[in-house]
């Protein structure tokens, strides 16, 4: 935690604020190991930090040795504010991305009269949380071993002749025996022309009704998330869902093809998103190429065809290209990639495609 | 649909806004049917609602037809901003309680040069929700069979010497293939003395090493959330046990009993706290005493000390009450009231005390 903490402080400094004021639990989360819950941490640029909660989670909050906790009777607001006067702090940053504009107001209204300004910082703590450190790796490894033996599982009992709702409980069952902590997100079982649906939620569609489905599923280990999606076909398959297929599993390999240190987010959209376009089925693919993975499912960097970022070594992201055709079926294709130095290592590699 | 529409128009009026933007899904969802998604709703006093969202859920949106659906490509507030000023509107509220920091300056900035006041709301949609139709009352009260049957599923399987992890997947599961389409929040299942951490996440402790444990769990049917609280004893408990246990459920008694069309909230409270404080706990239970239940499992009417809200006939409350002796044991007993003219119909009622 302590490298952490230090990083944000450097930050501080960097942009030159007195502190910042954390309204995203999954970032105090990330500088303390506590977890997520509702709260406020203050971090000052001397180190300490501050965490604000409630009676819920006073118990849990005060057994940290990692900062001082104030549980709030009454105003947690008022008593945030007042510790930042009573510390002489002028400049504070604020996460402008979640703090709820009430949030926001409250916290402005009890400052005021008191020389301060409140900097809106976007990705603070995010752009920190982007390298992931050797044991956040580990993390995520294990989070995708969960959620490949879950695919396998899914293959072994897919004949049972479920609905997509009951093929996604005992999905989930299975991903959290196996030690997910809870799932990464609840997890799409998408059947037959459901699967033109990117975010499809559960129905009472029988799989067996049509000869193929879509798995879009990822454990969550000890907050550290997997993110993985598959098609899975049995029996005769049309040459037109073939050549989709191959499509979008071909845009999927050019653009992990890409991966690197250094190389423009948009880079790697394009690659895999100029290959779907020139096939002509680029109007069926309308998301961004991937996106990080971590404490989050969904994270920085965002890899579409208008990012800005740059990928850096240490970076983990998913690529899942697609193309939707309505009323017909859907194609997905999603793995897990680590950026290295010289190409991305695909975490997912062994996970059947 | 239409009716909430309706009333949505007629706040519109009363607090003279040309319009509403709606950030939070589940108030989106209330108005149009529409699943929980990301997106923005427009509503208008004409009674025109338009929805922005992305390419995600874009063919399930198009197929409602309550609503225009704009896709935005590109930036959705944009749009949004652009839909405002083609209208004509001038006095837009917005969700303050709800909207992130970025997003409300984001519309302001693509309004700025339009003669525009954008107007804080808090609970605008809420207290339409506050009241519940027969129909979501209906639906309530399945969510609460569906979690009373998890009670007595959790009865029978106490003795196979579960982890509290191993439990709570269990009786996620349960609740799920009896209809709860996901759960309305992680069910609690805290062994001995976790007990007296108010949301304690269940962990390695086997459950029968005490002879006591608490859960605290809920179906969400069709969007519609249950919220219920018992400890679980068996063989030979303690008289200081049954002592507080009694304190416990005396207040509840206390509590529901104030409840009928017109009563303060803090009434409520104060029925049971004040009870709580004579027999000498008044510092171990330091959360309100209830709240509202419905498509949220938090929502309004708060029940505290502090609670200005009057309860009305056709709402549904959560009343638990609690004793949280650190290192020791905590008890907790929550059920859900449906607020009458004359008095409170316990919708748990034949669930074992």
């Amino acid at each position: 935690m302590k490298s952490r903490i230090k990083k944000c402080v450097t930050q501080l400094r960097v942009l030159g604020l007195d502190a910042i004021v954390l309204s995203n639990p999954v970032n105090a989360s990330y500088l303390s190991g506590f977890r997520d819950a509702d709260g406020y941490l203050l971090v000052t640029r001397e180190m300490e930090l501050v965490y604000f909660t409630n009676f819920i989670y006073a118990y849990e909050a005060q057994a940290l040795d990692v900062w001082k906790v104030v549980i709030a009777k009454g105003n947690i607001f008022k008593q945030l504010s007042e510790a930042i006067k009573s510390r002489n702090l002028h400049r504070i940053g604020f996460e402008a991305k979640n703090i709820p504009y009430l949030e926001y107001s409250k916290i402005k209204q009890y400052l005021s009269g008191y020389r301060v300004e409140l900097c809106e910082t976007i990705d603070f703590i995010e752009r920190i949380r982007v390298i992931k450190e050797p044991r956040e790796i580990s993390l995520i490894r294990k989070a995708i071993e969960i959620s490949k033996d879950a695919f396998d599982f899914s293959a072994e009992i897919r004949d049972r002749a479920m609905t997509e709702k009951q093929f996604n409980i005992e999905i989930e069952k299975f991903l959290r025996i196996r030690g997910s902590n809870s799932v990464a997100f609840p997890a799409i079982v998408a059947s037959g022309a459901n699967s033109a649906i990117p975010h499809h939620l559960p129905g009472e569609d029988k799989l067996l009704t049509e000869n193929f489905f879509l798995i879009d599923l990822g454990a969550k280990y000890y907050d550290y998330c997997a993110d993985l999606t598959r098609v899975f076909t049995w029996g005769k398959i049309t040459p037109f869902f073939k050549r989709i297929y191959d499509i979008v599993r071909k845009a999927q390999d050019l653009s992990i093809k890409k991966i690197r240190d250094g190389v423009k987010a948009k880079e790697v959209d394009l690659a895999a998103r100029s290959f779907i376009e020139k096939k002509g089925y680029g109007k069926f693919f309308g998301h961004g190429v991937g996106h990080g993975v971590g404490r989050e499912v969904h994270e920085i960097p965002f890899i579409g065809p208008k990012s800005e970022e740059v990928l850096r070594q240490g970076m983990v992201v998913a690529i899942e290209p697609a193309i939707y055709l309505k009323g017909k079926f859907g194609i997905r294709i999603e793995d897990m990639v680590l950026v290295g130095k010289n190409k991305g290592e695909v975490l997912s590699g062994n996970l059947c495609r």
